[in-house]
């Protein structure tokens, strides 16, 4: 399960002298909750939203969906949904929509073990997660492999010693190595003692939510009341485009809403593939698909902390592949966020690409995804570092590329002051027409923390950069996150809190672990 | 001076099978005037930018600037400014400097030799320009090496070839084995007969400007009251700064006013060496700079075509090296933009990086340049295709994964169709729940044209990726730059006026070209 030897030694490294190298040696901003301070694009007209959104209700009161939930279904006609016969297709009346859609919170707060680490989604706040769900993983070094326990906790360990990374967006890479009916429980345990970040679950069956809940609770030390007062933990739910959900999802909506705990609604609304080819219709789809799940989210707890994703991409036409960080991309993180400005529910987007190295494509995608994030007033970024080929690959240097990415984003929100001392007339006069500034008491001052300073990118000319090996962007990444891995350190926790969590997945894996039969 | 054989067999060629070949290859989008549809970013408030536009007329007040031209100094003294007796330094009232800017024109147009390539510059409209001004270039097959006449042949021959890039930024790299007395006669020569997109002058000496003006007349086929009327040519006017104009730059700003010729002043204001360490600072005294060159410009000639340029960045306070697409490079670019729309006159900005290779780091720097540009509302946008090494290098590699960029911003500006069509709710009927929509009529319509084609990015799974070589981007990037040189065809041109260029600069040569004493 873990590796408490390994473990127990780092800790008592705590403050010693590798660790001040490294703190030396890797420039990192501090952790801080970041604020947006850009008002959005609005893309789209008023009432093109509206167009937008009427279609959506249209969808959803002629087409509706089909559904796979007896539970689900039964929640939604007791609300007044027109449900078939069979229980396998709903049609939601448009006010019914409008009334549940009222009840979901425009903000909220999700609470970490460590409450340093909380993070608030919702209004000007912005948050980054790291990569997650990759099927394989891959570093220069040992190449692309599939997913295991090694690399998912390196991938924590990372996670956990990047102050720009606010959150896990759900296992950075699946460990296929444990299997699927205790991999939960292994995984909730690394989460909770290797990182104090929030972390995610799956809702993939009830008793892996419910395990899930429970080791968050035990984790951060509180009581069942509290943690249904404070959402802890998180969870995406994916409609099957087109304008279905499966019964997992389904149930993952009624267990995690009732537990007050936060699901995400990403419809996965691939323009050509599974939604229309024109953006407005995959927006449409996309709409209509979220506002089903956020209302049967509020069906089962009135004012679930619920979150509209945003997903739409295009795909390839000539291979069906997915796409992503393109123009077309770019345009529907701006439109999905102006859709959920109108619902006035936070907005999750992505920082994604499709590039399959870690290289020049992989950084233009990800910086056109994560500016059409940011433009589009997203306050929750997912697999803003570490993605890879579409979602099927976690690289550990692009972790670190796009680190530096969000960390530059995270400057740019810094304001600009202006006042006598920052305008700076007297070292202007002081240097003086064909002078200089280096000398000047006004940059004497302050030129130690006057610029960011950056993680990866080489500023030397290019004589020493050659000197010292000529080497890429990517290939300085990789030496860096072997560097941070050297020097991880496990956050401090309460002993008989992780001797409680330790027992329950022995309990857990006793009683056979979760289902594999979904 | 030209290459007349390799030319002649590449006209011919025109319309041929390989020509044909390449088009069905590389995808470009075809020529157009862009239009950029976002509100531009405003970080710093309304009396922010008065704070700053009130320190830049304290500085050219009381402070003032060192000039290097009895001409200049003599036409500023005629219009009020204060000048020393030795003629070396002026002082500007800030009544003068409102009364000159007021004169500038808030739009213009550049005229090229094909009217079709006419560039708009203010208002709404981006104008991308290929990297200038390099004093080397590179490719992964060659290396690094200085800058030499067949590279700066093969720029033009992409830059012609590349629909996305609108205008030359200057000589992408310095042909520097040609002598400097006759190098702007052999390059103007190029320009005017490789390409019939708007180019470039230096400001390095009067002799020089005038030729190059003269052979911009020649090539378009116009007379001197009609080239007088019609800006076709522009040039640079850097200060040296801190608050310092040479003199070949002055007498540039007035030779090029007088004609009517376009000028950007782009004071070189990076904080913490030629400007104050902090923004507020570097901005204010950017402001100064580029006011008084605007002022000069408008007592040459009220109302000639100028440009307020914006280059502010910071360096690396450990080397001094400058650095670019930083955070603090993307926040004063939004700044700088918002002084031009005080002053009402257009934008120049940069898309730019410091990167050694044309790897992650060179995309992502450049990303932040880019959007810092547009989301700063520039009109102008400078080194926008091949940059690197922080305008020391010109790669041809980075040149196409910069158009990659450009294209990829330039489709961002579409807008998205929001019509009934475009809904497609009939579409998503047809697939219905758990559809697929690859075989609807929908699709099947548009999914030729629906996305964006992308030139570089490869969106391949792995496996395909890996059967074909792992090829990164860059190295796409070396495959398409020689197939597009493969396929350049010379743009026509009326023989007369080619054998009048010709002419000109046999005659000029002759004449011993241009003083190299400056």
């Amino acid at each position: 399960m873990a590796e408490p030897t390994r473990v127990r030694r780092r800790s008592n490294n705590r403050g010693g002298s590798r660790a001040q190298r490294a703190s030396a040696n890797i420039k990192q901003l501090p952790w801080r909750n970041l604020e947006n301070p850009f008002p959005p694009i609005d893309i789209l007209t008023a009432d093109q939203i509206e167009d937008i959104h009427n279609a959506s209700l249209t969808i959803l009161e002629d087409i509706g969906l089909e559904i796979l939930s007896d539970e689900a279904a039964d929640l939604m006609k007791e609300h007044g949904a027109d449900i078939s016969s069979d229980k396998r297709h709903v049609k939601f009346d448009r006010n019914l929509i409008a009334e549940k859609l009222k009840l979901a919170p425009s903000e909220f707060t999700l609470h970490a073990r460590n409450p340093a680490h909380n993070v608030h989604i919702g209004g000007k706040s912005v948050a980054f997660c790291s990569v997650s769900s990759a099927p394989n993983s891959s570093d220069v070094d040992g190449g692309r492999r599939p997913g295991n326990q090694v690399d998912f906790r390196n991938f924590l360990r990372l996670g956990q010693s990047l102050n720009i990374i606010h959150l896990f967006g759900g296992y950075p890479v699946e460990p296929i190595d444990i299997h699927p009916s205790i991999r939960h429980l292994e995984c909730s345990y690394d989460f909770s003692v290797m990182s104090d970040k929030v972390f995610y679950t799956y809702a993939l069956g009830r008793e892996r939510l419910a395990d899930d809940i429970e080791m968050t609770r035990i984790a951060r030390g509180v009581s069942h009341e509290q943690i249904d007062q404070q959402p802890s933990i998180y969870s995406t739910i994916n409609s099957n485009s087109p304008l279905k959900f499966d019964g997992p999802m389904l149930n993952g909506i009624l267990d995690m809403a009732r537990r007050n705990q936060a699901i995400i609604l990403t419809p996965f609304t691939l323009a050509g593939a599974m939604a229309p080819v024109t953006l407005a219709g995959a927006l449409a789809q996309q709409n209509a698909e979220a506002l089903a799940g956020i209302a049967l989210a509020q069906m089962a707890r009135p004012g679930a902390p619920v979150v509209y994703g945003g997903f739409t991409s295009n795909v390839d036409m000539r291979s069906g592949a997915p796409a992503f960080g393109t123009p077309e991309y770019t345009k529907a993180a701006f439109a999905s966020g102006q859709l959920a400005r109108r619902h006035n529910v936070p907005y999750r987007s992505s920082a994604v690409n499709a590039s399959n190295a870690a290289d020049a494509q992989s950084a233009y995608e990800t910086e056109m995804a994560l500016w059409g994030a940011v433009m589009g007033g997203s306050q929750l970024i997912k697999h803003a570092a570490g993605w890879l080929e579409g979602g099927l690959c976690a690289s550990f240097e692009k972790l670190i590329l796009d680190v530096e990415m969000l960390q530059m984003m995270a400057e740019t929100f810094a304001p600009i002051e202006v006042n006598d001392d920052t305008l700076g007339l007297d070292s202007i006069r002081e240097a003086g027409p064909g002078g200089h500034f280096f000398g000047t008491a006004h940059t004497q001052e302050r030129y130690e923390t006057a610029f960011y300073a950056p993680m990866v990118s080489d500023w030397q000319n290019f004589e020493s950069w050659q000197n010292a090996g000529s080497l890429s962007a990517t290939a300085r990444a990789n030496t860096i996150f072997k560097q941070l891995l050297k020097d991880y350190e496990e956050p401090a926790i309460d002993e008989a809190i992780k001797e409680e969590l330790a027992a329950y997945v022995a309990k857990r894996k006793e009683e056979g672990g979760a289902p594999t039969d979904f």
